[in-house]
């Protein structure tokens, strides 16, 4: 049996920028090791400074590429930067092709930046349960900026804004984007959008929908207007840009004071989800006492019912 | 206020057939209504007969039409259906053609068949909580075979599969389904693949790249094989193909003891959930005490992590 890992040490190595430091403690977190609970209390006191952005859109558009480009940008402003990559088509996660991996490659040597692939929940994409945890030791690590790249499928999308602080959107010209985006209600959840690929026939068409639909959101005065930012992420034209309009958003969060109330429902999400996997956890030692089984097999022959059963369940936690 | 339901007058009403009964009772399922206990146990007695048929597949496939063709061969083969559309794109649920919904009125007519629309969870045709509380009901009213309908988006064939018996995957030629069933796992639920539109060039082509990714599967001597077969739902042609291997497979379950495991694993599921929403209702309750807001807090401020957090709200329970 090996060693339990010395946590706080650990800590202590990531707060001083060692990458090494941060991947074993987000490898913690990740494998639900019995050291999970005391990475999360270790690291709490560090937490609260990184601006969280979470970057989504279909497959095509770019997001890859985007991230990459959008690392450089942000390590050009002087600012650190982790990356989490939970789509599993990224490069970061390693399902992409060798030229992209390559190009990433260059971001994993600077020590300014920590780069972290993680495993997506099912065959869609969605956020781990873990996600929220890796967040906090890269917080811990003193990243300025954590981007989180999701593919743009199934609920992802409305995952990461429960998650974000600034959620990016990524669009590109000709895709039908225009109705897919209201259709999959990430119109709702977008802070900025990014059309990229802006050198293609068609991006100033898609702004002009964008642009049109956006505009039929009812919103209060003083509300953040999303806007809508052109790249060609593979020549960094427009990044600039995007990184502009993430700082300008969280400077907007700060005045207006949503910073801290989406941190509060963010937080208050992470503690039911924590909790409900505690009572899960619980109905699954239950299954092993072939208590939920039982309490099954009368429903399935009609002797008792669902709310019945679950009422029985709850009585003996 | 109304007076509350007889839910078992309803019962009994909904048993000798009257759409209305079935209606009202589904009504108050889907509502959360406080009937929706008294209803789950006035049914769960009349329950366990119907064979639970989820058909799914991506936009385009024709799974409307296929729905009713399927809807009018198992009618001509003598037995009572049930139809559960969650495909908001669907005519059932009110999002399609004029032309469609008319066909679709032929079976409203016909006493041996229930249709009911349901509203999906969210933007993405996920299944609502309320599905499997519907098909107890079906069930009890006596279809033979109810028939869910739901767009193969996000997760919501995987969904259909927990539910359903028998799971149709849909597929329609030159839609490139081969790679995206592969991608969205749906090989792994689909019992019966339903090539439609087969009088389509690429139907062949489709037919023999499913069945090469099939034929990868490593499945032992005596398991089920999903069989492929050719629909062009518009004309009937193929439908009576799908309505045979429907039966047939309910014959497998029926014989190896599978019915019986997958109506344990789903009733298993359904207990779960209905008791992890009583745990959520009281988190819920616990956030009017503000009780949830000052766990976050600490949490946001650094004092506290999630887990303690989590452990202190389950202390409350």
């Amino acid at each position: 049996m090996p060693a339990p890992p010395d946590v706080d040490d650990l800590v202590a190595r990531a707060r001083e920028g060692q990458a090494r430091a941060v991947a074993r403690l987000i490898s913690l977190v990740e494998d639900t090791s019995p050291a999970l609970r005391e990475v999360a209390a270790a690291v709490a006191p560090h937490t609260g400074r990184a601006q969280v952005v979470g970057l989504t859109g279909a497959p095509g558009v770019g997001k890859s590429t985007s991230t990459s480009a959008l690392v450089t940008a942000l390590r050009e402003a002087g600012r650190t930067v982790g990356v989490l990559a939970i789509d599993p088509s990224s490069p970061f996660s390693g399902g992409a092709l060798l030229g992209d991996r390559v190009r990433m490659g260059d971001h994993a040597t600077d020590p300014g930046v920590f780069i972290r692939s993680m495993a997506s929940r099912g065959h869609l994409g969605g956020l781990s349960w873990a996600t929220p945890q890796a967040l906090r030791v890269l917080d811990a690590a003193g990243c300025d900026v954590i981007l989180v790249e999701t593919v743009g499928v199934g609920q992802s999308e409305v995952e990461i804004s429960h998650l974000a602080d600034t959620t990016l959107v990524l669009l590109a010209p000709g895709m039908g984007d225009g109705i897919q985006a209201a259709k999959a209600g990430i119109l709702e959840v977008g802070d900025v959008f990014v059309i990229n690929k802006a050198d293609r026939d068609g991006a100033t068409t898609t702004r002009r929908e964008l642009r049109s639909v956006l505009s039929l959101a009812e919103r209060p005065e003083e509300a953040w207007k999303p806007p809508i930012v052109l790249t060609t992420a593979t020549r960094g034209e427009g990044v600039d840009d995007v990184v502009a309009e993430i700082e300008r958003h969280r400077e907007h969060l700060e005045a207006s004071g949503e910073l801290a109330v989406r941190r509060l429902r963010r937080t208050r999400r992470e503690i039911e989800a924590v909790a409900i996997a505690a009572v899960q956890d619980r109905f699954g030692h239950l299954r092993g006492d072939d208590r939920l089984d039982s309490l099954a097999e009368q429903v399935v022959a009609g002797e008792s019912d669902p709310f019945a059963a679950a009422d029985r369940l709850l009585d003996r936690l």
